[in-house]
């Protein structure tokens, strides 16, 4: 068996190892285009903060390592140019002669990855304009960076983006970010997003959301920016970080099927239309876990994991990939946000039908010291209620939750299970209830109708007809720090007493601070003959989704 | 419906909560010997120590927020002396006055909770000598602490135990920890223990396992406590933390069943033999999630758990407790211990077959820093690949995945569904392949015959019959720092053209520091024709086989 590998970061590399540890006989050719392989791409923007001290820490491997350890025929700084199908040949090129020469094989594995979007800017090849892919352009950022930078624009507003933002401000540079959507990080809700905004503006980032550029102009050793809305911004250097493509080229030159947007298309085996040909990790159209829709997710862990099982399939062990969950984290300054599954917004694209609840409590038990708060985010099938997705954000605790959700939606569980699943509990650790299980109870009990709520945004934007009776639940001194417009306040405590100011034939639609003393409010009314709501995950809810308008442009 | 509740710390407060939450006409009498409600018992230690600084934090709520909030009619110092079940009455005594009245209710829960052991050991009514159940005891203990107290002495080192050792030395106190067994924590395996009893002698704590005190004497203001072993230790405190007993005298004295291990024996509605009565908390007898067995597990979680599903059925909403995993956590120091399922002990009692694996991962990326090392073990069905158990002990991160592991075991997943997890990836809190992720894969290796693996046991303690070739496949440099005795270094990098060094005719265990080159090295000589294993989990699981035999007395 003749193995060629095209590409050698995490899907490669892994496809590679596993392929030796499979069989020692079989010959495996490595091809990476550039100098390096298996290097740790998400470590790259806290090389720039100075977070991780030494480039040598962000190279996982070596090729001699990989020589050495897995017998790999290790080809760096070669581009393979083209397939041919017919044959079982690709034609390569050393980068360093120039010179060509074909290579065949009996498997393939393309691994090429995602490239930085370019979008076809004036000025967008000017030499201040970078992205973010390898250590090379960590190279060129950070010697600009050592060399004294000012100023710095990034332009989106996504996971590498923000990664960044943190790093030029704890450099002392003075940071702009320009996101085309109303929201940083797009793959979120947007009112989830609202904490990162809120540590981003704090630490002194201007946040220009709604916005864009279009174009780059050089002015002395100054690129100024402008943007959709007139502003201009001048800085030393300019990130891109507006997504990815996939690295298609190969593949649909060989008459490799395609996936609307660039994926190359694969089987559960990760095969494509061609048996002898497997692709992997950023590069592939996969199957979305939760919705079964082809999807395109360029991160770490799948990538991994998926050229562990294209090995697997072409060493003759059955394996399948079931597909992404898109389970991702990003940490902004103090403020960590993470997610798992469908997303609200995707969920309303898709049309499918879902409820949602919001807690805010706190990641361990409140009488110990140095809890954090964070928020979590749980949607589900209003049916059955079988998990369809999560977001957290906050401090402490947020990776926890969000990977024990992971797993739950993995295993096709429901709300109800959530009520049930048994946490690891001391004080520093976690609650005897813990925000798992509270999310739980509160999406259970909303399904069982003991616990109707309804969902802060219909609140904001009510539809037409008759709009709810607001009542505030909360104390007086909380009422009067903020509360929802045209809401009357009745403390819970002082509820079963004057439930005569009610009126008893409109929807009464209570609240309190987060939602706990609104679902006692809401259970008393009801028990009263009220027609009662609480409105879910309370003032905080509404205060994250009334938040949006911040820092759009002039 | 009139409900009267027995117990109001952790299982009968939520219970009346949720009670009221259910129906704002029940008359709801919530009956408690103690002077507090639903106090934070597991923050007890920490308050000795100083950690939690306020007394009040201690007080997760107040008799009277309970009964303005829940409308509850709550009788604190009041203690159930019995039960007439023809009647269905409970005699109460008055604590303040002596005063007895009968009390009738429709339905009844028991929550009485476990007391501390208190074995017949002379002196042991000194007043010296203290459990640590209630806000009393605790306000005893840290007011002797306060006075200026010198040494302690600790027996048990369960949970409670060892989260006071930590306390007592945070304040400047010399600890000794008595424990009979031959580890601390007793439901972990001993193995995983290890790293704890480093930190506490690291600590300049005196552990004595194996031993246990057969007398208290009081001289002066000491107390001298006398082991077993003969050795004789002053102090001016003692604590005893050697386990609880189900308050199961009610239920006795009213001919309730209860099982061998005196817990009250309820149903999966919670309960007891007497339809109108049931049993919530550290009193009750429940399932073993994993094994179906009866057992009792005294923890904060399942009480309060247990506590909604008692009122949900007695209001009409059919509910069920699927069991207890036995999910707990202890931080000693900073060590972190954590579990969740059965045991290897637990599984051999049984007579269960098993398989087990250790890994011994970073819980974060390592190019990353402060990645903190932690062990993990984990214990599956040797024919599905059931998770069965895991224990995990280090530091950061050891909850999330005993956190992520109980969801597997709740949700019936095997190791093969470990390797295909998706969790939350971004350099400061995980790794692309997650901890989980590699234990999957070692697990499933397993399973699948690709990763034929040998227990470390079977190395220290070999059958009779031929003894493996051990093959240490680590560098020079580190075989040289220390290695399993009897064993032969060929670094794995080397293997492949020194493998004519290793006889063809015997077994050949390989092994490195955590498991990873050895199961390189193993795959090598499988497919070189030789016999081959890896001995799982490497020098670091041997190390912590091997550490057992340190602080025992002389």
């Amino acid at each position: 068996m003749k193995l060629v590998i095209v590409g050698g970061v995490a899907g490669g590399a892994s496809a590679a190892a596993r392929a030796r540890r499979l069989s020692e006989d079989a010959q495996i050719v490595l091809i990476e285009r550039g100098p390096d392989v298996s290097f740790a791409n998400c470590g790259l923007p806290y090389y720039v903060g100075g977070e991780i001290a030494e480039r040598d820490k962000l190279l996982v491997t070596t090729p001699e390592r990989l020589r050495t350890r897995f017998k790999l025929d290790v080809r760096t700084r070669s581009s393979v140019e083209s397939i041919n199908r017919a044959a079982k040949t690709v034609l390569v090129r050393d980068l360093a002669s120039g010179k060509t020469y074909e290579e065949s094989y009996d498997r393939l594995i393309l691994a090429p990855g995602a490239a930085p979007l370019r979008p076809p800017i004036p000025g967008i090849d000017l030499p201040q304009v970078h992205t973010l892919r390898n250590l090379q352009d960590v190279d060129r950022i950070k010697s600009a960076v050592d060399r004294g930078l000012k100023e710095v624009v990034i332009v989106g507003a996504g996971f590498i983006g923000l990664e960044l933002v943190e790093n030029f401000v704890r450099r002392g540079i003075s940071t702009t970010v320009v996101e085309l959507q109303d929201q940083v990080l797009p793959p979120f809700d947007k009112e989830m997003t609202a904490p990162i905004v809120e540590a981003l503006v704090k630490e002194g980032v201007q946040v220009l959301l709604g916005d864009s550029a279009e174009a780059f102009a050089g002015e002395g050793d100054h690129v100024v920016v402008r943007l959709k809305s007139g502003r201009r911004l001048a800085a030393q250097l300019v990130i891109l970080g507006v997504g990815v493509r996939p690295e298609n080229k190969l593949a649909v030159d060989a008459g490799l099927t395609v996936g609307p947007r660039g994926g190359i298309r694969v089987n559960e085996s990760l095969q494509t239309d061609d048996p002898d040909i497997y692709a992997v990790g950023d590069a592939v159209e996969i199957k979305d876990f939760v919705s079964g829709d082809p999807t395109q997710v360029p991160l770490a862990g799948p990538a991994n994991r998926q050229g562990r099982i294209a090995a697997d399939n072409i060493f003759g062990r059955a394996s399948r990939y079931r597909g992404t969950q898109g389970t991702a984290i990003v940490g902004v300054f103090n403020v960590v946000a993470a997610m798992t599954g469908a997303s609200e917004k995707a969920l309303r694209r898709a049309g499918r039908a879902f409820r949602k609840i919001y807690i805010h409590p706190s990641h361990h038990a409140g009488y110990y010291p140095g809890a954090e708060p964070f928020s979590l985010k749980l949607l589900f099938d209003p049916t059955h209620g079988r998990v369809l997705g999560a977001q957290a954000v906050g401090g402490a605790g947020v990776d926890k939750r969000i990977d024990v959700l992971a797993v739950a939606i993995q295993a096709g569980m429901t709300v109800f299970d959530l009520e049930e699943m048994e946490l690891a509990y001391a004080p520093q650790f976690g609650s005897a209830k813990d925000p798992v299980n509270m999310a739980g109870f509160v999406a259970a009990g909303l399904l069982r109708g003991e616990h109707p709520q309804i969902d802060v945004d219909t609140i904001i934007t009510p539809p037409p007809g008759e709009r709810p009776c607001l009542l505030d639940v909360r104390t007086r001194e909380e009422h009067a720090r903020g509360h929802i417009p045209r809401s009357a306040n009745i403390p819970v405590d002082e509820l079963r007493d004057r439930i005569g100011e009610l009126p008893s034939d409109r929807l009464i639609a209570a609240y309190c601070q987060v939602g706990q003393r609104g679902y006692i409010a809401t259970r008393i009314l009801l028990q009263s003959g009220r027609h009662a709501v609480n409105i879910g995950g309370g003032y905080r809810t509404y205060q994250m989704h009334a938040v949006g308008a911040l820092p759009t442009p002039a």
